[in-house]
């Protein structure tokens, strides 16, 4: 059940998409069919990849799209927008094409993640919604996967709903943490929407709220006996804390056979505590006693605890994930790529005085080219919309930048990743459940090399163009600022 | 209109709320009246203050809390609830008190922002809604007022939500940095349902759709006279786009009588592009058309702008204001503070290995000391529920830490920042509308002294305790832990 799907966002749109929109009516480009390509241009905290996500609230979005009476009689208000455009507005629904990439696809600077065709108020109107949908969910699926791998195997549950940025944040942030592999989340309502495993048992306020630490302890074990996980450093974790709550597992588990119990850490220095904590509980006879840890963890630190021989059991990650605090924007863009006129497509250019901005033109599709012996990933490619590749033979790539750096493929297979997703306004994907997603996602994470997924230096993957799209970009690149001066200067 | 506050978020909680409202209920605690104190230990981007907001998404979230019948079917689907809370949960709602600090006040770390006093089950509930929403808004508002002080002046358009966090944080964030000095956004929705005003123009795409830069430009003016700000980096902003820009403006609207217009950059190297951008506009007789700049601008980035004397009217301020980039987490809390029995009321305190993690414990009142002559603030000031303070003569005061360190007031007036917004479950609080509160917010700035509002460095503002605040914290501390130790150690 998706109780979050009944909101129209429609109106979620920068005010210029609708000035815009006005524009073209009047100019008579309404119907006119542009290409926009979504892409991101910088991999969040210098990392080889990201992790695409978002695509199904993009989906639920676009599907809905509509303007309800008030969102007419609001815009009329303002002033500036001719009756026609609202007419327009009242009947308005999506008929355009897009193509993605499917959630929890590992992905790469500057490739498509998803494609829109459609008439130019259409497209130009969901560039916000379709950014934030993907940027936002994009970032925290990249965090989570780069904490989860740090974990090394052991369980990271998403813990950040607290310190969200808003509602959404903290409801589809464990939704994109999932994808990327946490084990569940805190979040209630997450679990009752998208199916993120939601799990707890106590905050200091249970152990403040008895009159001693030994009496909440005692309490929470009679009531969830097998799923006592206890919170031992209200007062004083190693004097108190675990010395109460072995007393309590031996008191009210033991007798009834039970083993597998829990102590949570969530302050004080981790790698020293559990360690101490280890011991105390091995020797109480309390081997099956997991340690969890939380307390403004990322993959760093997890990484250090862990290096310095932290007992840890499974971490709670609570801010750094859900806020992606060490780098909290996910740059992308929406950009025009092309036109049609006369049944032909146009390509179009971004030019900018930053090199990073210039944009990659043209209807594109996108090749992934898998290695048939390894299974591995050796590099993308995007292509014009029309040309194929084929993988039967070798293959030569080639740097678009430092265009001598070439490199020839063979024994490899040539994966297409933007896959339909409307067309002509009509869903024609069928969306895959959140377990299939993240089952995906593992398995294509699998495709990397470790190379591209260590954190500090990771190799730079192959994302190339074709000899056909190279060179329709340079003559963009080489015309664009010459055809624009005035020509009175 | 509020679109928004019809979503019904009681299931926006973490799930150990649930266990542990499930473990009140068959311990015997679930009528036990709690309070506690939701606060912030430290400001962001070692700011002297912070601005409290997201106060009027709390007052609707506790207005509608109950759970729906499809919550109640998931909550039993969990198989860890007894149906005598299930059946407590069926017949929720909100019954306590509620005392808080109002929206656009600036607030400082360990002062209760919100006090609840309810039945344990329902205080503890409410904990992560009160929390995210306090944190998500305070931290925007924080970081806008920062920017908006940068701007010194100038107005600063919140551009962001396509890199926010989600769809709440585009529309709640805008609404925040609306309260905080922004003078817009670029977000519709937020106009729509709070009122900030949107505005925008256009985007690069609409530079790439026609056929030349200057046809773009021409048809702009001719659509939209009276608010014509030009794009002029899509190919060269000095070769190209001004020149562009200044043939539309005479054109079209020269011959109208139109002095005032405005262009956009949104790349290259503002100081050197803008101050060029000036003289070129100057020379053509354009003295009115305004410059504004976007492009991942924050406080330090205008600062350092304005020094170098570039030439900007006003700003577009996406991704680091909207995520608040620099630091995207505001570490709000939500403690038990104290307990009744027996209509008595016992303070709690929560004990940590982190001693920035020990709480101020008890029911209490938090006034703000102004200075009679200036109006400004002079101090914080915690005292218990029933304290009076008499600002009738002179008043000593001291650090909590170092508490030899004191200091007399005079000639002060006290006044109590907490105000009612709940009594048994009743809104008791007219909600300011948002003019308001940015209006109040904006008075409240100008009683911090400029030491308090500097960026690096600022004078750190007292906030201190009563002495017998102080004196129930100091005995509480000292028996916390020695009361705690295992009868058997």
């Amino acid at each position: 059940m998706d109780v979050r799907s009944h909101q129209n966002m429609t109106m979620l749109c920068d005010f210029y998409e609708l000035t815009m929109g006005n524009g073209y009516l009047r100019s008579g480009y309404a119907d006119q069919i542009c290409y926009f390509d979504l892409f991101f241009r910088q991999v969040p905290d210098g990392g080889g990849f990201a992790i695409a996500a978002g695509l199904e609230q993009v989906v639920d979005y676009l599907s809905g799209l509509r303007f309800e009476p008030e969102d007419i009689a609001y815009l009329r208000g303002r002033g500036i927008f001719c009756e026609e455009f609202l007419d327009y507005l009242a009947d308005f629904h999506f008929t355009g094409d897009v193509w993605a990439v499917p959630e929890g696809t590992p992905v790469f600077p500057r490739e498509p993640l998803i494609t829109v065709r459609a008439p130019a108020i259409q497209a130009q109107l969901v560039e916000t919604y379709l950014l934030l949908a993907l940027n936002h969910q994009s970032l925290i699926a990249t965090k989570a996967s780069r904490i989860v791998r740090a974990a090394k195997g052991r369980p990271v549950m998403e813990f950040g709903s607290r310190r969200a940025q808003g509602a959404d944040a903290a409801i589809l942030g464990a939704r994109a943490a999932y994808i990327a592999g946490c084990s569940g989340t805190a979040c209630t309502i997450s679990d009752q929407c998208y199916g993120v495993k939601a799990l707890g048992t106590m905050a200091h306020s249970w152990v403040q709220m008895f009159d001693s630490e030994y009496d909440a302890f005692r309490t929470y074990c009679e009531l969830y006996p097998t799923n006592a996980v206890l919170l031992v450093d209200t007062y004083d974790t190693l004097r108190s804390g675990i010395p109460n709550a072995i007393r309590a597992f031996n008191e009210v588990l033991r007798p009834q056979g039970i083993t597998k119990c829990g102590i949570r850490l969530d302050s004080g220095d981790m790698a020293y505590l559990t360690q101490k904590a280890r011991i105390m509980l091995d020797e109480a006879g309390w081997p099956g006693c997991t340690i969890t840890c939380s307390n403004s963890l990322d993959e760093y630190i997890i990484q250090d605890l862990l290096l310095q021989g932290a007992k840890i059991d499974s971490f709670g990650v609570g801010e750094r994930l859900i806020t992606a605090r060490s780098e909290p924007v996910f740059g992308g863009v929406y950009k025009l790529v092309a036109v049609e006129h006369d049944g032909k497509i146009i390509p179009r250019i971004k030019v900018s005085e930053n090199v990073v901005k210039i944009t990659v033109p043209h209807f594109k599709k996108l090749y992934r080219f898998y290695a048939r012996d390894t299974g591995k990933a050796l590099a993308d490619y995007m292509a014009l919309h029309d040309e194929t590749v084929d993988d039967g033979g070798n293959f030569e790539i080639f740097d678009p930048d430092t265009t001598w750096k070439r490199k020839e493929l063979y024994n490899f297979e040539a994966k297409e990743l933007l896959v339909p997703i409307f067309r002509g306004g009509e869903l024609v994907y069928k969306l895959p459940t959140l377990e299939e997603i993240r089952a995906y996602c593992a398995e294509q994470l699998n495709t990397l090399w470790d190379e591209v997924k260590r954190f500090e230096n990771p190799h730079g993957y192959y994302v190339d163009l074709s000899q056909k799209l190279w060179d329709i970009r340079n003559d963009l690149l080489m015309n664009a600022r010459r055809s624009q001066i005035p020509a009175e200067e």
